[in-house]
This record gives structure tokens, C-alpha cells and sequence, in this order.
């Protein structure tokens, strides 16, 4: 194991971040790849933030908030808050009461954890399904609130007929619909040309203002004024709303949303899949982008080293960690293809897992066939750096 | 009646916006007093905003939050959430049992609400006591959580030896103790030499970011890592940690927070009140500046012009409301003195209670002996614009 502690992360971190300002000096930002995706979606420019520090501003981007999250999600009234979870908090407290059924339809199992905890703090009862034929023959009279996730984190869409006929559902029964659409506000619409939750009949909608857009992580509610109202006098009472700088990232967030971005980064992430498919096997969809987890990591390692070499043996590989892997590929990634993967920059504790976000600022800079070629670079490279522990010390912890 | 609806608010707010552009343009920044007190907090500098858009930021203000907050609020580990309110929230979620008893102490009634309504929600009985020999008298065996209030928002504060006496007694029967801190943990420290909460042993504080220092909304917890982490968890959950933004604003503000400011600001509201006190009945102190609300104006200009002409007919004012009397002195405060307040900017819907904050920035730049004059001036001009509603009406909604 080459990264022992948190000492040997945060030493790595310092290299990354040298190896970092040296590029940006000596050929300039645009030879530098963040694909990262973490960026805080805090937008702001500098008159942005001296109004965010008097009195008129937070005034300023509420209207302006009022006018975009209209926009984006239609309803009668928005209301931020200071994350998707905490609007399902504050919509339960609301409306679903005591000893009656909160009722959560999705297209797969599992549900977000909010929902089921939010209706257990109030003491109702919490049934999901995700077969529509069940959901209607099991549907309890006594239920308060219907809440339909009609896109998962996994991009599985609910047919919008489908989920139209849940929403009937429950508005035949006088029951108000919460639409959970974190991702689903802008992939359901963008993607797959459906509707808005609300033209679609929806009292209720929250959607996650850092999923597929540059907003920071925070939640934008749409809806019936009355319902809204309600719902902002609860989250004011728990501190559920969001804040100020909060609400000015998410009016720059979706000033900076446009369906046509989003459409050509998962187009290009379904591209950049199909180039690594004919030599990978270790790479896995993400919402925006692809992913190589540790193990996977190590199986294609050892899969390729035998390919390499029939009487390799698996043993010589017992000096690195599985996450060392990871770390060793992102310094790679780094230091001769500059990409900035989250391995090479993380805090201590973080997750190894190697990712490319598709929907980062610097992809536009790239043509997804040279991004397939410096991956595949790296890779090679990191089957010749494993060859000797003194080269992948070196890698990780020098930053010549 | 002059401001009779939204636009007519809207109208008097860009007047208003015209006059201050105009004392910048002609005069300088210098010769505006801004004291509304309502600056966002948001202190960040363009570096900063920079770091914020990227993957390392928020884990550099988390660092420097860790470092700053302990020094502040002492504690084993800092946690940061998005309001004091969410931060009871939290500590009830993770703390409080069904059926057991949350007790909270306090100074003077009333409690803040959010104790009793989190209290509620977990199915906890809620007891509140002002005496503390009641406290002592009454406590229940099954009490699963004890809160401690020592500092009210009307700046009441609880002796230090009862309240070191109300935390031996949970700690004696292995009950935690939160400290809602929310001014307290400035205002007994730096006014009352007072130790901080955990220096008093206390198990959990929460503080209030925007209360007595230029920080975010927001709230500030420390306490026992293990306590920390489980609320920290439970905070997660429920979407009630504070996001990178206000993050950072805590930062910048507390590394701003000085005592020696505070105690000029509080002893400057004491020297003004004392000027103010031999003319007017109508100041009331707040916990950083005084104040003159609706009723206590319209109650003033009455018996000051009843004083000036024994003779003078009430029905002569009627043609105003109480809060035309807050506007048109506001806009003459603006006018007149370039003083900025609330009813002058604020966006319809607002209260029009007259606030002179003495902890605002601008206040360094100005002798109170000055504000005094200003302020006495000003109310000296509005009984004579009272006389004409054509006059007032140009106060309130003309540029010149």
C-alpha cells in the first residue's frame, strides 16, 4: 500500500495541486481538463456578490428567481430550499398527516431515504411501488399525499402516459401529488420531450438545483401558491429554506441552463462509451458522465496484465491497495494527459472512484475521440508504472 | 392614506435607489450612512468566490470553519448548519426520545418556538422553566434532552453561576445539554466576561452567523465529536446543514468578529439612547441599534405637535397612515441626512419600523453626537412635511 493515512492523501493532494498551477502557468488554462464535475455551481461575478452584501440584493434575486424557476418548472409560485431533501421534509410536515398513507410511486425500487423518514417523523404510514397496476389496486383511501419520483438517479424514466395517469390518480381523489424530479425537472424534459410535472397536473414539484445544471446543491420548489405558502411558513419555522447566496447561485445556475448543453453532453457521454467498449470492460454509466470504481479498476488491471503476459502473476500486484490504483491512474490522468480526475485532488477519505463528468465547462475544449485517446494513454501507462513501486511513488508523491 | 399598495412601495423603493446613486455619484460612498443592518454577511473576496466554483474550496472553508469555530465556541469539532432553528431541529431529531421530556431553561419568557415545535415533532413532552428553583423543583426523571437558553433576544442574560448550575444538574443525571447560543455566545462572552458554553460544560452549543457579527444566516454548532457526528448525520438526512456558500460567509465573519467592535457598537446604542431619551419617548432599544415602531411614531408626532400648538387637531393627520408616517420620515432620513433605513429600501410587504443599526459598518465613520443631531433633524422636518400632503407625496415618490 503506497497511500497509507491521511498524511500520504493530503501529500498527493499538495503534488496534484502543483502539478495544477504549472500547467495553468506555463501553457495556460485551456491545456488543463477539469473533468471533476464538482464544481460549487456558484456562478456569482463580483457585482453579484457586492449586491448579495446590502440590502437590495437578496430582494433582487428572489424576484429574479420568481421569473427563471417559473421557466423552468411552470406552477404559480417558487420557493427555494436548501435541498431537494429538505423540500420533501418540509411538503410532508405539511401536508401528510398522522396515522394516514403517504403513498410514493417510482419507476424501480429503491426510493430516496427522505421520503419514508420525512413520513415516519410525522407518524404516517409510508407504502412504494413502482408497478403501476399494484399502485392503483393497492391504493389506501386514507392517503394524504402522493409523491411520484417519475426519473431515478439511474435514468430510469417513468413513460410519461404512465405518469400522467398516476397524477389523475390521485387528483380524481382530491390527494395532493409532490413530484420528486431532482434530475428528472431538466433529463425527462431535455431528453425524453416530456412535460413539466406541473402541465402535467402535478400540485407539488422539487428538483435538485446541481443535477444537470450549474446550480449549487439546493432545491427549487414549484407549485399552487397556497400550497407554496404553506410549505415556506413550515421550512421557515425548522430552517428548511435556502439562503441568500444559495438562491443568487441557483438565478445564475439556470440563467446558465440550456436543454441543448445537456442534450450534447450525454451525447457525447454515450459516445465516449462506445469508443472505451471495444477495449474496456471496467466502465460504468454516471448520470453525466463515466466511472471506473476500485475494483473494477483492479480486475481490468490484472484482465490486461494476463492478456500482456500469460504467466503474470497476480501476487506482484500485492504491494498496491485498490485504491492506490485509483490514485495512481488519476496522477496519471494528471500529470501527462492533464485531466483532473477527483482521486488526484480529494481530501482525505474521499471515494477512489475515477470519474469523467461529461457535462464538466472543459469538455467542451475536447473532442470526445481525443478524450478516448488519453484515456487509453493512461491506461497503458499505468500497466507499466505497476511494474516497479519506486516509478508509482514517484508518480504519486513527486512532483517532477 | 399616500402608500396604498405594492407599487406604490415599489415606487417609493426606486426613488430611494435614485437618491443613494445620485450621494455616491456626488458626494462618495463616504457621505451615505447605510444602517439598516441588513447586509447579507457576505463578506467573500473574487479569490474566494474563484475557490468556491471549484472542488477544492468547500473543503478549505471546512477546514478553516473547524479551526475558526472552536476558537470561537470551543468544542471538540464544528459543525455548520443552515440555521440555528434547523440546528435544534437536528439535535431533537438525533437527541430527544418519544414520550421522554425535553426541558429547556431560559432567562425570561418566551422561548423561541422552535424548541416546543421540535420537541413536538418527536412525540417529546416539552417543559420550560424562567425560575430556576422551579427547574430544580419540577425536573423529570424521564428527561431525555435539556436545553438552555442564557442570553434572550431582548438581551436578557442568565447569571453565570445559574447557569453552570442548571448544566451541572443534567450532567449530574447524564442528561446532554444543547446551549442555543444564538447571541449569547457574543454577547456574554465579549460583553459579560462570561465563559463560553462548553467551557461551562456544556455538550452541544448551536450560535446564530448573523446575530452581533457579520456572518451569513446561518448557525454555528460545536460540542462532543460524537454527538457532532451522529447530528451531523441526522442533519444530513434531512437536508439541514449549511451549504458551501453560507460555509464560507461564516468563515469570512468570523474572521471578522472582533469583541472590541462589539462593545463600541452596544456602548454606542447606550450613549445615543441617552441623547434621544431627553427629547423623544418613542426609541426603543434593540440588540444591536434602537428603533421607533409605527405606533410609537404616530404617538410622538401627536404629542409633539400638540406641544407646538395646543389647539392642534388630530383629524389633520388622517389623510396618512401609521406607516406613511415610518415612509416619510425614512425617505426624509435618506433625503435630508443621507441616512439609510429599511422603510426607505425595502420591498413591499415589509414591516416600516424605523431601525438605526449601530452595529452596521457605516456607523465607524460617524460621531453619535452627529446621528443624534440627524436623527432630531429629521423628525423636526417630518412634523412640518406632515402639514402638506402635497409635500409628502413629493418626499415620497420624486427624484428632486
Amino acid at each position: 500500500m503506497l497511500i497509507k493515512d491521511s498524511l500520504d492523501e493530503m501529500k498527493k493532494r499538495e503534488v496534484s495541486l502543483k502539478v495544477i498551477k504549472s500547467i495553468i502557468d506555463n501553457d495556460g488554462r485551456d491545456y488543463l481538463y477539469d473533468l471533476t464535475g464538482l464544481s460549487g455551481g456558484f456562478l456569482a461575478t463580483e457585482e453579484d456578490l457586492n449586491l448579495l452584501e446590502t440590502y437590495i440584493g437578496p430582494a433582487i434575486f428572489e424576484e429574479k428567481l420568481q421569473i427563471l424557476g417559473k421557466e423552468h418548472l411552470g406552477g404559480e409560485k417558487i420557493f427555494a430550499v436548501n435541498r431537494t431533501s429538505s423540500g420533501i421534509l418540509a411538503t410532508i410536515l405539511t401536508i401528510a398527516k398522522e396515522d394516514s398513507y403517504v403513498v410514493h410511486f417510482l419507476p424501480e425500487f429503491p426510493a430516496h431515504p427522505s421520503i419514508p423518514r420525512s413520513a415516519s417523523l410525522v407518524g404516517a404510514n409510508y407504502l412504494e411501488f413502482e408497478d403501476i397496476n399494484k399502485f392503483i389496486a393497492n391504493f389506501p383511501e386514507n392517503t394524504s399525499l402522493v409523491v411520484i419520483t417519475p426519473s431515478t438517479m439511474d435514468h430510469k424514466i417513468l413513460d410519461e402516459e404512465e405518469f400522467k395517469t398516476t397524477i389523475d390518480l390521485a387528483k380524481d381523489k382530491n390527494i395532493p401529488v409532490l413530484v420528486d424530479d431532482a434530475s428528472g425537472a431538466r433529463l425527462r424534459t431535455a431528453i425524453f420531450s416530456q412535460k413539466k410535472a406541473t402541465e402535467l397536473g402535478a400540485d407539488l414539484v422539487v428538483t435538485s438545483t446541481d443535477k444537470l445544471m450549474m446550480g449549487p446543491r439546493g432545491g427549487l420548489m414549484a407549485g399552487k401558491e397556497d400550497l407554496i405558502d404553506e410549505i415556506k411558513t413550515k421550512s421557515h419555522q425548522f430552517g428548511l429554506e435556502a439562503q441568500p447566496p444559495s438562491i443568487l447561485a441557483m438565478v445564475k445556475g439556470l440563467e446558465n441552463y440550456n436543454e441543448n448543453d445537456l442534450k450534447k453532453s450525454l451525447a457525447k457521454k454515450d459516445e465516449l462509451m462506445d469508443l472505451l467498449a471495444n477495449d474496456f470492460e471496467m466502465f460504468e454509466k454516471t448520470p453525466t458522465g463515466i466511472m471506473v470504481s476500485e475494483n473494477n479498476l483492479k480486475d481490468e488491471i490484472i484482465f490486461s496484465l494476463k492478456k500482456d503476459k500469460s504467466n503474470f502473476n497476480e501476487t506482484s500486484l500485492d504491494k498496491f491497495s485498490n485504491k492506490d490504483f485509483c490514485f495512481i491512474w488519476a496522477m496519471l490522468l494528471l500529470k501527462e494527459e492533464h485531466i483532473v480526475t477527483i482521486p488526484a485532488v480529494s481530501m482525505p477519505g474521499a471515494s477512489a472512484t475515477v470519474r469523467f463528468d461529461l457535462a464538466a465547462n472543459d469538455v467542451d475544449r475536447m473532442d470526445i475521440d481525443i478524450l478516448y485517446k488519453r484515456i487509453n494513454n493512461s491506461f497503458k501507462k499505468l500497466l507499466n508504472v505497476l511494474k516497479s513501486e519506486k516509478i508509482a511513488k514517484n508518480i504519486l508523491f513527486s512532483f517532477n
